[in-house]
């Protein structure tokens, strides 16, 4: 790889962009720049012919007039392809076009296709190649992303690596002056690497081409469009900004419906969508229930998929009188399924399987997510005060035996690592108990719940966990280490729930929290959204997305996989 | 404050209301509680009419069945006023609402008011007291709230905690058997430790009296509400959650209009516009200026702007000349204002005066607040690289002394403070020139802004800060601490120069981040939004709340301070 116009001048991209690319690509990189012998640390060449290796791939970061130029030596060298990171063409007017249509035509003569030019680069995980121009932090992952905005798409890629999914291939397009945005899509729906496909379009060169290309792709796996422009003030700012014609709004809205394409608002939308598709299966209808622990969250949610299309269905006599069962008299009696303030939490984790079982509820909504874990977090204010002992005394009150602290240091000691299992099912047990007044058999109903998935391997001691114990039981602070444990713990049981209820009944389980802080990715397969809202988008774009599919003859109830485009279908 | 139904079982929300309000609370606190002697080694007390002393507030975690007979003791006891927090009332039917009638009546006789039932609640800054359901962080501050949720209540308090902004009250008001919603924000309007207004919604008792009194606190102060409902699923949720008749949205929407109430649409932007409210001026226009350091991201703003009917008006032939003497040729030459990859940020900096000069700019949205300290952050990556001294060599050389850490380290060492502000002086400067190239007259114009934002005492260094650097010098880490202190004062630096453009032109100068991270209030007085759409939405919703005041007669530009609901307006 030749990077032109690497510098060691840290006020210039040729520096950032060379940083970036030496972090992690294990490929040889050769530095062009005509007044240095080494950048970097890098024999440097004065000219792209000098290199004395075949060059795969050139990365143009010198102002755009003098691109043509060095391009042509591209040609002689023989060079397959080029990333112009450079502004100032087709973006800035005629003769920025000018310019862009010369060094298209030049590098064609060599058969090189060009990404950009005005755009920030790309990454490819294969390679673990981040050709941007300023390092950037990317996780690999079953995502393929192509955005016509290089700052829009930094940002997505970033807040995806705080979410903790990451990319196989994201490229910043900039001005498409050869490759255009259809064509990558094309090329992702055909990398079996990709699960579901991310785009943020200003404007399209050939909208009739897109169709043509991306109908394909549609059909395959999911294609996620952010598209600004709806006003006339947009559409100004794309024209010198990416140097697209924008063109009106409804041709837009008319490609995407026709070809499928999901179109969201925003950046978060762009990767709550995409999360959805990862760690759900595909609604089997529009119809949901929602469980919550409070009820103007219900009222919120209900309201936000009720307009986005979703039926929040009417629960029959049955079910209510099911539910009837688990809850106190006070509950709400209708869908949304609200307990009132019920401080019985093993109801809430026994309701869910009553309503996934009905035909006519295609997902499930199952809010609070995060208050569980706050619950068991604030136990330990609790143990501080006056109660101290409340939940160990609780927990020696099931274990049978005195003192379960004891026990279990000395199963730390023994190294006795199904002993620790045992009694960290004993201990989640005990938490979700306690947080609330639960009858016997209900306790027992519970522990069984935990105890088979432990059995699934579903949550796990791991070895650095039992290190982590015997290491704190050292400096005497046992206790808190295991209270930290257990509520770790809680959300890996809260996840493994979910998931197995999602895996048997082969609908989707959305969890909510309720914090404005971004969740990230739970145990590699689940997420919890932060609002009822942003989970009855990301269930309204799904199941468009399957009358899509079903349009399109292809989901039909019994022969499509719902778990196609998700992080589980690859846990099967 | 007699506390019923104050329990010791960690199961019951008599322990948690109890846990709660011991936080804090400077008054005396009695439990009641027939079976117990104490309560979390408190002095409990069978009845009410036990209590030695008077008692000014009954907060109820009974059974609701029993509420009314206990509700007959604080009438004998003469009660001030109560809170009931138990559920089971007016939410659950006809039956429920009788009841609850019942309550209201006795309560009457004895003149005490309710707050309540079925709610979570309330927090009271001026007495500390945190009369919750459970123990929730909440600070102290400038907003007064009301809502209908107890949970989505809760949620919004606790986001604005993490955000860094607080209540002066906040209550969730339940069923409203006796006070209303209208009542509480008649109460906070004539409240002067309330600068803010937020409520949420389910529905109204009686739409008229909601009307009368709240338009004469929307002439004093803002009121921002979120109400759901749009949905028949939602009037439903609402029947049974909060026992409201949502009635129809329309007849909500023309309310909230005619009342110069500004309606919002999730508990997020409910805070994104109080924060809009407390950290800038009103609008004088709805025209307005964005500069970008990317195109897609102005594109995107530009969209949000225009849609909410902001107008993002064409800069003149004169200020483009202006801004074309700053920027490359490259630059967008338009609104946005799009500098197109230009590495010099000095003149990024000098940009927003020029626009908010002109009279036809009613506001500025400035992007891209956070990049610059993750660039400065940055700095630390190249500096642990092959460019080791990079930074310092260019402290050096606009020092005009070798070694500009050998001279920091002697005035830390003579505790020189003065020393120390001149050296902060030309580190910041430094920090800013060397993310580009900049000429040496741009350095000496950066260096008298750095400098007169210093003298204004908007960037100090603290005792704390000189603590810091002394003891990282015994352990040899001298470098490693003035970094982080220049890095941690660049958020500092930009706050203050925006602040004082926000002083200077008495114009909203709206800043955004580009991570899904939820930002905390800076400084006290500046707050940065995480998009430009989310940035769009407050400004729309403030420059609608201006046209409001205009057509109430109240707004007159020349005669209305502008900054009369910020925390700027204290500082002055």
């Amino acid at each position: 790889m030749a990077v032109i116009g690497a510098s060691n001048n840290l006020g210039k991209w040729g520096f950032s962009t060379l940083m970036s690319i030496r972090d992690g690509f294990k490929g040889k990189i050769y530095p062009v720049n005509n007044r240095r012998d080494d950048v970097l640390g890098l024999q440097s060449y004065q000219r792209v012919t000098d290199i004395p290796a075949e060059v795969d791939l050139a990365v143009f970061v010198i102002p755009a007039a003098n691109i043509d130029e060095v391009m042509q030596d591209c040609v002689e060298k023989g060079v397959k392809a080029a990333l112009i990171i450079s502004a100032g063409f087709s973006e800035t007017g005629e003769e920025g076009k000018i310019l862009q249509d010369r060094v298209v035509k030049t590098a064609a003569k060599g058969g090189i296709r060009i990404v950009g030019p005005n755009c920030m680069g790309f990454w490819s995980a294969p390679s673990h190649l981040r050709a941007f121009m300023f390092p950037m932090s990317v996780l690999p992952g079953p995502l393929g992303f192509v955005s016509q905005g290089g700052n829009v798409g930094g940002a997505i890629v970033m807040a995806a690596y705080e979410r903790g999914i990451g990319f196989d291939k994201y490229v910043s397009c900039g001005c498409t002056a050869d490759i255009q945005i259809e064509d990558y899509i094309e090329h992702f729906g055909d990398d079996p690497n990709i699960k579901v496909i991310l785009t943020y379009i200003e404007g399209l060169a050939d909208g009739r081409r897109f169709i043509e290309k991306v109908r394909k792709v549609t059909t395959k796996k999911p294609v996620i469009a952010m598209k600004p422009g709806r006003t006339l003030a947009a559409a100004q700012a794309i024209a010198s900004h990416s140097g697209a014609l924008s063109g009106s709004d409804d041709v837009y809205e008319a490609a995407f419906k026709e070809t499928g394409v999901i179109r969201v608002d925003s950046g978060g939308e762009l990767l709550d969508v995409a999360m959805g598709f990862l760690t759900q299966p595909l609604p089997r209808n529009n119809s949901l229930a929602i469980i919550t622990p409070g009820g103007s969250y219900g009222v919120i949610c209900a309201d936000a998929c009720a307009s986005l299309g979703l039926r929040v269905v009417s629960l029959s006599q049955e079910t209510l009188d099911e539910l009837d069962r688990l809850f106190p008299p006070r509950w709400s009696h209708g869908n949304p399924v609200d307990p009132a303030g019920d401080r019985n939490f093993i109801s809430y984790l026994q309701a869910p399987p009553l309503l996934l079982e009905l035909d006519e509820i295609g997902s499930l909504i199952y809010m609070g997510f995060g208050s569980f874990s706050s619950f068991a977090s604030s136990l330990s204010f609790f143990e501080r005060d006056e109660t101290v002992g409340v939940f160990s005394s609780f927990l020696s009150g099931i274990t049978g035996s005195e003192g379960f602290l004891q026990s279990m240091r000395s199963t730390v000691e023994e190294g006795d690592r199904a002993g620790l299992q045992a009694q960290l099912e004993l201990a989640l047990t005990a938490l979700v108990s306690i947080m609330g007044s639960a009858e016997e058999e209900e306790v027992a109903q519970l522990r069984q719940m935990v105890s088979s998935l432990m059995d699934s391997g579903r949550i796990v001691i791991s070895a650095e966990d039992f290190d982590q114990l015997a290491e704190s039981m050292k400096h005497d602070r046992a206790y808190e280490a295991f209270q930290n444990l257990i509520i770790n713990r809680m959300d890996d049981f809260l996840t493994a729930l979910i998931v197995d209820w999602i895996e048997r009944y082969g609908k989707p389980v959305v969890s909510t929290s309720f914090t404005e802080t971004v969740p990230g990715l739970i145990g590699g397969i689940h997420y919890s959204y932060p609002s009822g809202e942003r989970a009855a988008l990301v269930l309204s774009k799904m199941a468009r997305y399957r009358e899509y599919l079903e349009k399109e003859g292809i989901w039909k109830e019994g022969e499509f996989d719902p778990f196609t485009f998700t992080l589980l279908g690859n846990h099967q």
